[in-house]
């Protein structure tokens, strides 16, 4: 690969200003630690964005020259723009960009706007997490166990409204009896979106290896790929049959 | 089925008014011809809507009524406020109603937001459509045979960015060399969604005895089924674990 | 509906014979169960079948008129002829038959060479199983809640080696650590199929009112829906054109 | 990639001998015009095979030794030994080796028994063929446009029966009004699976650029990338829990 994939990891940035606990595991905000091992890689270029910064993180020359962004938000998803949502989602749409979002990021503005999704699920306690994999074929599991156990995370559990992915790649169980599907592609647009469950304010696994493995798969993936397709933002008229001839 | 189904069918209701040709095929729009057949199986209560009427056609009581919201718009998508589109999308996902989009309502505002995609495609000339079916299993195939040919609708071509249809039942063939995903099944949040191709509002595709066999189908299938579950807008959170007791 | 669907209910019926724990539970065999409250429906008419039965429980006379195939089959897999496999495998791609696998079904001949897959996953000992409901507007879903519990099922789990269902109904917890997709509907040719995970021969999952709704809802669903449609088992050499000439 | 991708082409090799203007197109048979163009990336090292070698040219120390096969057959489908066809579906399943079928491959005893279909569709005289490109971010749609022509090719036709492709990368319209779902993607156990339409013994596409480029493509994808995950050909016993202690 010449040239580096260019990420951005954008994080709502609140939970680790104002709570302790969160500010002691990730003191930079936890896309700091994402964009971390993302740029071990040596593959990847990349840029931090937080819901505080100018444009919301995201100005026109950020978000134009982002092949993935990577998602987390909570608390503030209202306060996302509209415009820049609809910026995200067509960029998206027109395979531009790939989308990975990030445990809270399920009921996330661009994540409902981009897959056809409420986002909606059920939620509990911190708790056990196994990790299974559902198919170990797809390049996301690369690397990944049967299954593997994240020893504290938040507890999410079905329904979960989404659509059928496209690939179930991850399913979960936790402690109280719940189970979750947990890792999921869904082919929107030209584009390409991964949401993965794990990734709590107050829990470690965006230290796991597994976890870590899994998102950079996942940026990988989720690399724009259109490149002999004329993707446009429109509806294009034909004037000019494919095969044969008008009003023959 | 002891209660009839409430059908609603929306149309944008413009090019009947203003241009002759369709004015002649479709006197009262084309919703009124739609409402008639469906009217016919004795088993719906059609109830017609325009885009000029009261509340943009779908005032609350109405919206609140509707079982399946059959959906036909074109030249003035932009005009449908995001307010309505917001309750139709939010109907849908909670299970309380199906919506069965036809022809240019690929591109319209409810189609896009449900579905998850800009609903572009390439478009032509009017010409013969072939229109095959793929999936014979599924009954909104039921009573159609292998092909059957249009001799005049509006070319709709690939790309077609939608997602993958949950179902592919029909595929589309056009003389100038074009092809379309023409019959397609969407499962969003608890609801259910079909688009079908069909409809231009210079041809006669809804006289047709397949298109309307095929309309007809997709009311009867997309009617909402949830009926054990509790589907909320909001994710809950569960205080009590499913199994096993907190903080064992 | 008019005419009464036509199930046959197959079951290999040598635990119930050998294993007095087994025998206790289903002195008549689990299909007998299964079948009886199929025809407490008043919709289908039932015929039991056994693998000890002469040609199998599956003369061609039962065989060829069965709408919906139920199968359960476990220690006696490599029993079942490969002719009569054959047999049943062309009739659900005709769109002739609907078949259900149950439980241990998942690794019979029938069910592997229809759907295409080796069937594999792990199991344990039994234990706790919670059903989750992954698409409440699915009608194998209908008056089945957000999840219920067994209280004691065999313990089946991922990685289970199956394609990606057509509609992924229900997904399953188990108290060792372990979830299934459980629930599964498969398009294969022209008929459908749908398996369930429950249905061990040493538990009672048969007797459990919400078992009995999703293998009756599944019966239902499965049955053959291929009305319009010439379903030949060959490929058809096509000499005339369905637009146009030849050698224009 | 340090290591070549081991690909090996297999084909039926019969109509080249017999039949004159097949030799005159591919003298050393199409799997040694397909084997060039594969070599000819420099990443795969390809071994042809035929149905009349030794072993039906898949000797055990070939097939284990292969990453991806591809496979043409036609007349001879029924000659292939069942044994060999459980020995492909095997390696397939088991995530070591990936399958690629091409044209009427869509018939042979390997492609039917690994995906779960009669295979069976319609078919008619040779035509154009225009080829859709319906997945723009698919990594087998790299490099392809919109469309492309291929100006002579065997009519293939829905309603063809086959599962619904886990990916469904390519469509195509024939002349005389047929369609077809031509280019699919299945995962299948632990393996990858594509299938291609074009590639008529009497015509030319393995000479067409885009169709070097689709083959081309689907094999790269096609290989195994199981690499963490312990697949094996049975369903393992777990007999000590993931969580918690058994009898607690």
């Amino acid at each position: 690969m010449a040239e580096k994939i260019r990420v951005t990891v954008w994080n709502e940035f609140r939970h680790e200003k104002t709570k302790e606990n969160v500010k002691a595991l990730y003191p930079n905000g936890l896309h700091a630690v994402v964009g971390e091992f993302l740029s071990a890689t040596g593959d990847m270029e990349v840029t931090l964005a937080a819901l505080d910064d100018e444009a919301q993180g995201l100005p026109d020359e950020v978000l134009e020259n982002t092949d993935v962004l990577v998602w987390w938000g909570h608390m503030a998803h209202k306060e996302v723009s509209d415009e820049l949502v609809a910026k995200i989602q067509k960029r998206v749409y027109l395979g531009k960009m790939g989308f990975v979002g990030l445990h809270s990021a399920h009921h996330s503005k661009p994540f409902r706007a981009i897959v056809g999704t409420n986002g909606n699920l059920q939620w509990g306690r911190n708790q056990r997490e196994v990790v299974w994999n559902l198919m170990p074929s797809h390049p996301i599991a690369a690397g990944i166990p049967d299954h593997f156990i994240i020893e504290e995370e938040e507890m999410y559990s079905e329904p979960f409204y989404i659509p059928q992915p496209d690939a179930l790649v991850f399913g979960s169980w936790f402690e109280d009896g719940n189970i979750l599907r947990s890792g999921c592609c869904f082919i929107r647009g030209a584009g390409k979106v991964f949401w993965f469950q794990p990734g709590h304010e107050t829990c470690k696994s965006f230290f796991n290896p597994y976890v870590r493995r899994i998102i950079t798969n996942a940026v990988y993936w989720a690399v724009p790929s259109v490149d002999g397709q004329s993707v446009t933002d429109k509806c294009p008229h034909i004037t000019e049959p494919i095969i044969g001839e008008f009003n023959k």
